[in-house]
């Protein structure tokens, strides 16, 4: 069990800097994992940029987001995120916030993300948007109270990830393999979208297209593959 | 003779580092090679990232796609779109598939690819798009049925490359060193073109200079260049 | 006393190199503080590219931007940029004079930059332009001149950063972990909002937001997290 | 004398791997420098991509842009380029051909390139076009014969660089640190250009601001300050 939980640190550890190294996650951003045995509790790290996460800074926190033991460290002030999330949906294991440049213009301008490349098949049908705005006015747009936390969580619903108004976006997994492939292809997706629009013409995968790719790219082969490929890149870029 | 597969298979495994480093490749896609003296066989990695091959991962496969030693590790689920083409285009001795991000908004925009800079014109006058929906309906967008492969290798017809909706590009080339260039020259051209049409004034090469420029693109001089810059900085991101 | 200044000589020189290694500032551009114990002076390192600069290449200078000792060292041509926003803005501890790639367009187009993602409303809510132009005619668009000093220190007004038509922008902080944060998201700003606009569609934070979320990023923690990052990551970029 | 040549000869190996890491070389592309102490002469290296030249890989030419020793090396098939530059511009010492991605879509789409910021008024008010089309017909684009050399010599008159429709650009200087800097510096304003284009209002330098500026950026000063920067960029990636 502790051994578990060992690993459980070292592979949040290396899912943030991952994404840090992949441009999903910046100065800002966090990802979190549920506890591997106990549902009620989950891991995030102290505030601190996802690039430099080492295991020791994981913490743990209860689903209302007070730190399990009393700490010295200061906490992300935007915990309720996941938090809110871990309890409106059983079935997320793993959870990201972000402010990917690819991902920004999209919350800016308001325009849906719609799956048009089957990598990207993972982040689902639908990305819905979430603007602050609408029910807390003006905010500094942080998500930090639980009530904040709870209305994007009901934003989510069932799908994949959530577009915050002019903020960022939060994408969940059902494991942390899951979580990290869906943010970047996500960010992949993104790009294309763009591009293409530029040009004109957009054409999207159908929903039946969307369902069959995505379970197609979340079977352990690939799972396994694009893993050891993006720790390799990280581990590469941090000698 | 063995030393000449073992060339072959260290070729490929720097040809699929080359284009990774090159951001043709990413998680996703490969890069294969026809038997050097078995032309009714084909080299293939195990399902592995491009960037992280090594000689050692190296299979050998029939034209059927099916794997001449049984094996204990992963293979790419889209093989077929090697071995289908390696039967229709005895011409073909290497072919790469790739999702690269220059090339992606033409796969989702279905904007025609057309040689607008010199050194691309080796991909050709025309460059064909296959739409998997119109002859298999919904799938997974994955290549891997031997129909599938087929009516691939029937697009491609006798071109350099065809861009597949949604999806991602095929390239082909008479040899390694030709493959590597049209691959990268593509990526390219496709990011020139997307630029040139955003200015709103796209003026293209003739069919004569298409023809001209591919064949003076391909003689001995450019393809050892290209070879030895590309190899040079693929081994230095590796230190 | 002397051990302050060797570490606001040190401060300065890495926020250089951290400004330099995210893009802000190339061959050209600078970065000054004003002196921690006599307000009347200012240090800014000689004329070097940022990313180059040592803790031994500061000097000190007057309001008046006449070096304090005599220096056989060049000097930056625009040192008045500095002198006379010191003069002009008692509030103001640091400056930092660029031409980021992300910014420019606006500078070229005329375009205003606005706040449209919350990490880049400590630019504020109003970016002014100068265009040097309007009162001093053809020049070499240089700011070498006092009184070229003080028309741009009027324009950039109570605001936090002025950009500089066809030139580039100033940008000003209350200490240099937030000028460096400024500088840095008021160009992730500019890329999300070009972006936007080219989806068509730009929504803006509100006055309410801007002044809310500024003042959250402008805490100690966010300028912590910020500083230990960039620090780290300009600090492995030179090994 | 001997040691002159020495330096020339590790001057022009630095200026093209310079190049090649501010991106504006590639796999092609070549840089050439005239004989310091011959003005019939001038110096370029054998065929081989600009980040991998040694001082040793640069040979002699007249300027027919025949070798000036017999030479067992491949030698650039577009010499002519050159050579014909320095018959035609007795004030020219240093040439550069490139293919710079952020320079071709001007080259694609046939939009005149103009200053638009200040660091690259030394590109000139004009940047005139060729179309090797337009005097020899359907040709693989590469400038090869001494007629096609004295055609774009000509198109390039009394500028500082000529874009070469659906090919390239060339770019000359009176100097190595000149050349290395106009080249940079017309990569940076085409850039802006295109993306100040994108958002719809393009304000360009006067021509007296353009001669003013072009004279203070190829000053001593900043000339020194921009070949520190690019070397130390260049040696710190070759490490």
């Amino acid at each position: 069990m502790a051994s578990s939980i060992n690993d459980v640190r070292y592979e949040l550890a290396l899912a943030s800097r991952m994404l840090a190294n992949e441009s999903v996650l910046d100065a800002f951003g966090h990802v979190s994992l549920r506890h591997p045995s106990d549902p009620e509790r989950y891991l995030l790290p102290r505030s601190r940029s996802p690039q430099l996460i080492e295991p020791s800074d994981v913490l743990e926190y209860t689903l209302d987001s007070a730190p399990v033991k009393p700490s010295a460290d200061k906490l992300f002030a935007e915990r309720v995120i996941h938090g809110c999330i871990y309890q409106a949906r059983p079935d997320v294991m793993a959870v990201c916030h972000h402010h990917a440049p690819a991902v920004m213009p999209f919350c800016v301008a308001g325009v849906p993300l719609v799956p048009v490349i089957h990598v990207a098949a993972i982040m689902g049908e639908t990305v819905p948007f979430w603007d602050q705005r609408d029910e807390f006015g003006d905010t500094n747009l942080l998500v930090v109270k639980q009530e904040e936390g709870r209305s994007l969580a009901r934003a989510l619903g069932p799908h994949s990830a959530v577009l915050m108004r002019r903020h960022g976006a939060t994408v969940v997994g059902g494991n942390v393999r899951e979580l990290v492939f869906r943010s970047i292809a996500m960010c992949q997706n993104a790009e294309s979208q763009m591009r293409a629009l530029a040009m004109g013409n957009l054409s999207t995968l159908t929903p039946g297209e969307t369902k069959l790719a995505a379970a197609s790219n979340l079977s352990p082969n690939p799972l396994a593959r694009t893993w050891e490929y993006w720790t390799a890149r990280a581990q590469s870029a941090r000698r």
